[in-house]
């Protein structure tokens, strides 16, 4: 499909999608570009990439430019790319965070080169030792503003993501930054608070280590995320953030009242509520 | 080890239990006691146990009684059986919480042939069916009070708990509550208020199951579990929860204030801080 892809950013995702392209036969020469020799030779090494370039000479001879760097540099880095290319290439992104790139595009006379999208797949770690095969499957990938982009660069895009096994879903950028907030970013607040609370009042490490079991990594997992990632993430979807995490502090505020009052029928209720989740996560 | 034991309760934990004991050739026969006919005909189906009994009955037949029912019904529970056991039988408990009951058999004359015990160990599944082989292990298992119990009654149990893989962990009642309310229940309170905070902003549904990702469905996962068995846990270590649930809408508030004051640096920080729980959990 491609004779050769750019990924900006060497790590989990792009590392992740290029082994994706790679083993489907999508692509030939995927170049790596990155500010960090060290993860441009791991990636390298790991056959994540078949040659490092600097960006310029890579977007140069790239059909199919893919952005998966911290969502704060990739705006200026978009914009980069997109004074480079011309009407036969394609550049995406896979930031979690969609307003602020998509404003700061609009105006751009390639505006219509760019695909904005947000492979809604990801773990705890991150580099080029986190890519792994098979990634992404099963799993959402919003597409946001498809009307702005040209039909041939967003079937193109989304002909990739569907042999990755993801599943498609369209929204504009402002309600994807409403749902994500939503539905992954508290997630990481409250497991970042979590592991804060439990090393606040567990001042024994060892006891941690000794009695934490399933549920406990389960929730707390996600606390190992990499601040760097998450907090571009949680500045340029300040708004949405705190509007879910106030309705979490109130939630929690119930769980804490019914305790403090001794109102049992509430906090067996508030408890059958979340139960509604097992319909709704299969 | 055992020609007969018998389970009071016949649902996750003692199911597999009882799965544990068989696959090992430690018990012969298992009785299954329960007042829900439909969950004894499942274990029996599901050969979880090999004759379903009253109580009176059970006990008198047994060598080992194991009790994995709700925290509340547990003391009244083990209160009878303590009546009906002679001093070469042993009886012990599977329960989240520990001191409540300690308590309540303190002054019991067979007090000696109880072991309160605490595998920690589940999933956010209940009844027979959620039973499973191979359970347990490399989880703790915390055992309390172990020099108020005689040590062939310890030791046997030890030696269960060890071959079905457990790290055994000893702590009194009162400590027990205290690290279970840090490590596990304040996990479920916060999975619990993570899905109602969810369902609170998501009106549709149809999002929440399109976009949800690995770490939502992480975070929320014990949200699943059965308000039966969690309202009389939460009961029962209210002052444990209360004061770590208190914590964490503490931290909560700092990830909130950061955000409404811009105060990223501070953000970073919590984020690095809650990082460290990457070298506590391998």
């Amino acid at each position: 499909m491609f004779d050769s892809m750019t990924i900006v950013g060497v790590g989990l995702i792009s590392g992740s999608f290029s082994l994706g392209l790679k083993d489907r036969g999508l692509v030939k020469n995927v170049i790596g570009v990155s500010r960090t020799p060290s993860s441009l030779k791991k990636a390298l090494d790991l056959g994540l990439i078949d040659e490092a370039l600097p960006l310029e000479e890579a977007v140069g001879k790239s059909d199919l430019i893919y952005v998966a760097i911290p969502v704060d540099v990739t705006i200026p880095m978009v914009q980069r790319i997109m004074d480079l290319v011309n009407d036969r290439q394609i550049v995406a992104d896979a930031g979690s965070t969609k307003q602020a790139l998509c404003e700061s595009l609009a105006e751009h006379p390639m505006r219509r080169r760019f695909v904005a999208t947000h492979p809604m797949w990801g773990t705890e770690y991150s580099g080029p030792e986190a890519a792994v095969r098979n990634a992404f499957a099963g799993r959402a990938c919003v597409i946001c503003g498809k009307e702005d982009s040209d039909p041939d660069a967003v079937e193109k895009i989304e002909h990739i993501y569907k042999l990755l096994g993801m599943n498609l879903v369209y929204m504009d950028a402002k309600n994807h930054d409403m749902h994500a907030a939503y539905i992954s970013h508290i997630s990481h607040i409250t497991s970042f608070a979590l592991a804060n609370t439990v090393l606040e009042k567990e001042r024994e490490e060892e006891t941690i280590f000794d009695l934490a079991g399933g549920g406990f990594e389960s929730t707390v997992r996600l606390a190992k995320s990499n601040p760097s990632m998450w907090l571009p993430i949680f500045m340029q979807n300040k708004e949405h953030v705190l509007d879910v995490l106030n309705e979490h502090i109130a939630q929690l505020r119930k769980f804490k009242s019914c305790l403090e009052k001794e109102n049992y029928t509430y906090l067996q209720e508030l408890m059958e509520n979340a139960n509604k989740i097992r319909k709704i996560l299969k």
